[in-house]
């Protein structure tokens, strides 16, 4: 028996039609849904990321403005978001970490317009999200509850375990799978006999940042796993948090690395930012905001 | 056996403590700590909790002001928040619920300013909690973690199941005790087969809202189990989510109902906006905010 593959391509395909059906939405609208990321590094791995979702977008026909800072303070950082908070032609903000050292990135995404969050950076998001109210979740939370439902894995009552409490995975992931009405465990770095909890979950999610971590030894047999990690090896590939050779062979289905939720975090990104132009345009339909199109 | 009581009278007096403490800091700056209390309904039962609130705020030298609007619209509910953020006099604010029939109160909390969201009512407060910034949590939901420190139970990579899922307790618990590194399972309405979670629980924490949900069959031998629910009895009393005669014999503390986390909710009330009228003295004293004295 081997595990079913939960691979992220067909999911991230289906993400990129909805993207595309927007668009061409809003473009009757004369609106161009319209993404700036800051950068504020030079950091190769970075570099690499951020001109993907560029070129992803450009394929989308999603504008992409990268503004890259270099060594920027933080006065400069919060003035950039600021001036994007208040241009109406952008819909989507994201702040690229790292950042400069000694630069505290909680106090500058707490200044992302939430309508704007599309990568739910500010606690405001995750707060919203939290009570049910309409926000953006991270991209990469999203896109392991993108992969559930595509995949049909049922979530209503059952138990679902998280391994990682990040701001960014672990913690919107899990008000996500409780609105799904999942039974919830959320285990970390302090949990002890991690396995007690792990083999006795239906789905398993692994967002610990930790090299295979997951064995056999700490899933249920016929069980899903979603592997959330991302590590270069020596030999410049990428692996998970999962160590996949053992886990495979017993579980039902894998969602692996690379070639899983990663797959669809870039295309998530652009569809919530087309989602934020959308409800720009509603809203200032009903004249909440002003907008000027055609630009 | 039986089980040891958590009772919250003796945490209630020591939060009242630091509350007299605080307050006779502030005196020395004279800043009176005030709290406001938007009641718009004609409810009985709230009546007599903001009295008590009132009464307790009286006898600790903080002053209340209860805002009796009667049957409100929600402009004037939100108009009466408005004002009272801008209010410097006013350090914490509650709106109680039930509002008249038609309101959305979670269009309403959203207004109020996190500075004195004292009742962590604003899903911005939940969200700054969730990425562990300060911000004042649900009283009810710390008022779970004041027993359960009181007593020295231990939390660090112990399991803790919560049970129950709302805004104003299990989801703002679950992010307290994982800040202070318990493995958390939260379950709720829609989990199947509830007693193997709970029954495999260190702690087992009930928020559910159902009288006698949780008997003996769903708690593990020598366990602690802190009881959240309040239900008024035929005969008039109160009664609590855990059905405490059974469980009482076979679990090694238990916070009973009543006499437990209730007792120490107003006080937590109170100290919280004591704490909130302390840090409008420091931000005013980094400039931050304006400020006048002595009134």
């Amino acid at each position: 028996m081997s595990a079913r593959l939960l691979l992220g391509e067909p999911v991230a395909e289906k993400v990129r039609q909805r993207i595309g059906d927007l668009v061409t939405q809003l473009a009757t609208e004369h609106v161009t849904p319209k993404l700036a990321v800051i950068v504020a590094t030079d950091n190769q791995a970075t570099n690499w990321y951020v001109s993907s979702i560029a070129r992803a977008a450009t394929k989308l026909a999603v504008a992409c403005e990268v503004l890259d800072l270099g060594e920027a303070t933080a006065e400069t950082l919060a003035e950039t978001i600021k001036t994007l908070n208040a241009d109406e032609q952008i819909h989507g903000i994201i702040l690229q970490t790292p950042l400069p050292q000694g630069i505290d990135a909680s106090s500058l995404v707490k200044l992302i317009d939430p309508a704007k969050d599309i990568d739910g950076a500010n606690p405001v998001s995750l707060g919203q999200l939290s009570v049910g109210q309409e926000a953006f979740a991270p991209a990469t939370a999203r896109s392991v509850i993108e992969i559930l439902e595509h995949y049909r894995i049922p979530l209503a009552g059952k138990h679902v375990a998280v391994i990682g409490r990040s701001t960014v995975v672990g913690k919107p992931l899990a008000q996500l799978l409780l609105q799904l009405d999942a039974t919830v465990t959320i285990c970390h770095s302090r949990t002890v006999n991690l396995a007690e909890h792990t083999s006795r979950a239906e789905v398993c999610v692994v967002a610990a940042g930790q090299p295979h971590l997951l064995t056999a030894n700490e899933v249920a047999a016929h069980s899903v796993v979603i592997d959330v990690g991302t590590h270069v090896t020596e030999s410049g590939g990428l692996t998970g948090d999962v160590q996949a050779d053992s886990v495979q062979p017993l579980v039902s289905a894998l969602s692996p690395v690379p070639g899983g939720v990663g797959t669809v975090t870039t295309a998530l990104l652009l569809l919530h930012t087309v989602q934020a132009a959308v409800n720009f345009l509603e809203r200032s339909r009903r004249g909440e905001c002003q907008m000027s199109v055609g630009r």
